[in-house]
């Protein structure tokens, strides 16, 4: 986390595994994490973070509860406050970027056996 | 601030001024701002808040004293902690992202008739 310049695609290169965010750089207690996507996630909520999604390559969708899924492509965000319900799905592999609170688990208020992941910094 | 699909680049169409931060978004206390840069800003630095730059179309570099500048092109971001004095420059016009907590003033400790601007929501 020093002063340098971060290249997102590099970043992505150094790993493969989905659903397991990875931290690249942390300010003012926020952390920025590289996540790649692929599937259906859990339904989950955070209690008390909100959650900012950019999608630097590919396509994915937001779910919730009782309205339409947020569509994301390259160069679009959306920001998911703290106790709405939502579900991530990428139908193809896809790459984001995360800003939310340091410690968020991705999970949120559920735990999921393959997809509850710790962050590790990349 | 609701629950949509924000695009970068339908938010760059709308706004021409440079050095002019636009508020797109905010989580957990911190601003999402779009500003697009053309030329060289003033060295300044943030007492307290630390910055994130994000470059989504152009070219810029963030000088820094005694050191090399960081140098950032499209999906590159660099951090600028607090203290931290810096001056962003771009030789082309360039379209950045910043994450840095709300009420941030661009110039940071210092004022400038031109370049001291404040955020305007977009």
């Amino acid at each position: 986390m020093t002063l340098e310049t971060i290249n997102l695609n590099d970043k992505f290169s150094q790993f493969a595994d989905v659903w397991s965010p990875k931290l690249v750089g942390e300010l003012n207690g926020q952390h920025v994490k590289l996540v790649k996507l692929q599937g259906e996630f859990v339904w989950h909520h955070h209690e008390t973070e909100d959650e900012l999604f950019y999608v630097v390559q590919g396509h994915m969708r937001i779910e919730l509860r009782d309205r339409p899924a947020l569509q994301l492509g390259p160069g679009e965000f959306a920001i998911i406050l703290h106790g709405v319900e939502h579900r991530p799905v990428a139908d193809e592999e896809t790459h984001i970027m995360l800003f939310e609170p340091a410690g968020v688990l991705n999970t949120g208020n559920v735990v999921d056996e393959t997809l509850t992941n710790e962050v590790e910094a990349i």
